[in-house]
């Protein structure tokens, strides 16, 4: 199955991206980051025009990138700049193709399909990243699975009963609740946990074992797979206002069809000033997301085989699969749409 | 080349399925192992029929099997019988696989095929794991090889001149003898050394280096790679059952095309509650078939490439591969009838 | 794209082949060498051809190479001249390739094609090698690409400006020069640094810091990738000979169509018996070619993907790769020459 291109993606942290040139396979295409003197964000394609070797193992000379081989350099916009050899005259085809990137909320934007519909609009927002109302905790996993194995992962959050002890609840699994969005390239899922006894993990944050809470974890898709994780905890009945809320950004990049960027941000509206807490919450999805789910998802994608298309193989679907199913259906919708001669399946 | 089906594999040694789920890939199947509450031992496909996550991943509840991903339960059968979401409904299709076993003499033996013609009566008897009369030794082996390389390499016991230093005899390899069996499915392949100075092998089992004797081995094959070594020594000339009998177990299961399960096990007739003695034998095992066989069988699976049909590649024969040859044609012919429409070369 | 078999190859070093096998794929071939008892050096395939088992698992008696799985015994010319089992009776296919070699200057060459026209007289010389007017250190790196990625780095020694800190020039890259030889299969590539500052490589081999000298590297290729660089120095504007000559002996031999076993030898005509020197320029050579140009090669390699075609993605062209332009040209010119039939993109 192919891509989507005309989509942003999370290329990576914008801390990440400085003067030390950053190597990221992204969409199958390998892409070389890196900031101008000025601090503007810029990605090449991480191949020299001249023999294709990596520019990524060249260095930085002011703001162009000059490629460790032969010595060719390239500016910003990916047009070679200097031949150092012989005449000095640059052929007319030395360029390597530059992508759109746009900064927000801490994290730089890749645009990796036709320039001319890079809409910087339709970037999603996270505002808890630049807000002084939270702290964040930020970390970057890559994955051995197609992408999609890791949004349907978060689309179906009853998963945390058995796959994450913290997230074990005496009651059972949290309860899906359908819900909709007017956007049609939105995928909501919700899980409630209504006057349960709260898990292993509010306990950690200082809710006491032995009192009923109201827990919500709302999972906010977009496509190709940009989510955003609303979790919050209050007294039963309570507004959600009067609790503490946690939004996670889970930001999915595919690298290739097998294997995928898995950026992800846990933020906190309390305690933001507490760095123990911040580490100790760092240690915790460090923990769940690398040592829990990764290992479950890509031994589904083993046995999956190679395919990156989970529905043409019959899987029993619940419920609470009706998200992750949903977001597949918009994914092939929006591929049909961008490459109408494509065969889908 | 597919594999026979419709056969009886080893699965496992008996001790080794219990309670902790046992994941391995038989026939190119992922298949998970573990003992119901009341000891029976249960066989079913890997793979979680909602989202294919392997089962072994889960943990047993009682007789049921719970997936470790979402929490659907399978009882012994393969049946989904708990749906822990939502209404608890569980859709019809929701069942995995199960397949066919049975216990003997301490071996755990599945059938792959059409479960109406699973036919216990069809498994090959290895009475000495159970006698008081012989003690035993086993162990298991992963080979990055074709299983009829090994049976080829268990069919022309003369290797073990020139592969086998504790085998090695200045009297030159064993002379192979021709038998046949009444049963057209079983391939012997007769060994034997007459009136030669004992190897050292016998030197360590306490025959003297200066004494000479009758040594047998004596190898029967069945479809598709059961395989009973008949191992004795006599003084010469004298019948065998007034000599030592070493009789060893060879079972052969395919994982992929290229790669195999070999369990073995070596028992012995003499000094049964010897310990120390037990310990050396396995480690002589060990080592000839993990240090010597191992390494060039896999070896010739690299140098034929992926094919799985040595004799495809027409290699010189000489009298004593006629063992092996038979043993493929019965192969061939095994697959012929049991997949008639089937191209096999 | 296929190999070039009518040419002379090197299978190694001289010193490399002994009384002990030496097991190499060359083009795609498994060969395994050793010598005779009189010091005849001798290459097999080294695939018994009864299982197919590679002889260099086995052992030499005397000038006979017996296979390790079941003894059959080949002599020097691939003649299966023992089968130690039943009536001894030997097969009539049973013989395994034997390749030509020639042994020239220290290096053992292998002919891998028609050995009807196998002709010594085109085998390359490096008489350095033989002369005591030069002391050698040599070296061997197995490469993960295809050998005409090697030819082209070689051939574009403007790359050392980049590549190589001990060769970067505050004057920039050594200045290109075309060139241009009677026989049509050979190609020159001319890298002259006249009037600069020596790099730190000559500083290393005495020059002063603040001295000028003229440099020049030269190196002549010749089909398939046999190379031999003329490295020398002199003060500002004086003969060749009167400075000093580092000749270098670069030999690509393709192992496979993306790995390669690249065999270099440094010579000089200067402090022959310095032995401190010798270890010194070989530290020197192995830090270049292992940790300098064999990563940047093998990256490339990965960018271009499995093709061993680079021409054929387009890349763009400067004057400084004319040479190994030229030199894939001949390439494909021996090829369709050698195989008629054979497409030849």
């Amino acid at each position: 199955m192919p891509f989507i291109r005309n989509a942003w993606y999370a290329a990576g942290w914008s801390r990440e991206i400085g003067r030390k040139l950053v190597a990221r396979t992204l969409l199958n295409e390998p892409v070389v980051m890196f900031r101008t003197e000025s601090g503007q964000a810029v990605a090449l394609a991480d191949r020299c025009a001249h023999r294709f070797a990596p520019l990524s193992r060249g260095q930085l000379k002011g703001d162009t990138l000059e490629c460790g081989y032969h010595g060719l350099c390239y500016d910003a916009t990916g047009a070679c700049v200097l031949n150092p050899h012989g005449d000095h005259s640059v052929p007319r085809a030395a360029r390597v193709k530059s992508y759109k990137l746009a900064e927000r909320d801490g994290i730089v934007w890749i645009w990796m399909g036709d320039p001319a519909s890079a809409d910087e609009g339709r970037i999603r927002q996270f505002p808890q990243f630049g807000s002084p109302a939270f702290a964040s905790v930020e970390g970057y996993l890559p994955v051995k699975a197609n992408y999609q194995l890791i949004s349907d992962n978060l689309l179906d959050l009853t998963h945390g009963q058995y796959l994450h002890p913290m997230f074990t609840n005496p009651a059972g699994p949290a309860t899906f609740e359908p819900s909709s969005d007017p956007d049609p390239d939105t995928v909501w899922a919700r899980f409630m946990r209504r006057s349960q006894y709260p898990n292993k993990y509010f306990q950690f944050l200082g809710f006491p074992a032995d009192k009923l809470g109201d827990h919500r974890n709302c999972m906010r898709w977009n496509a190709p797979a940009v989510m955003l994780l609303d979790v919050g905890m209050t007294d039963v009945g309570r507004p959600e206002s009067e609790g503490i809320s946690i939004p996670t950004a889970h930001l999915l990049t595919p690298e290739t069809e097998t294997t995928t960027h898995y950026f992800w941000a846990m933020s906190r509206d309390f305690k933001q000033s507490d760095e123990a807490l911040s580490k100790q919450l760092l240690e915790i999805g460090v923990n769940i997301f690398n040592n829990e789910d990764k290992p479950m998802i890509e031994a589904q994608q083993v046995a999956i085989g190679n395919t990156d298309d989970l529905l043409s193989l019959k899987p029993v679907l619940l419920a609470t699969d009706s998200p992750s199913v949903r977001a597949r259906r918009i994914v092939l919708r929006l591929l049909r749409e961008e490459q109408p001669s494509m065969q889908v399946a």
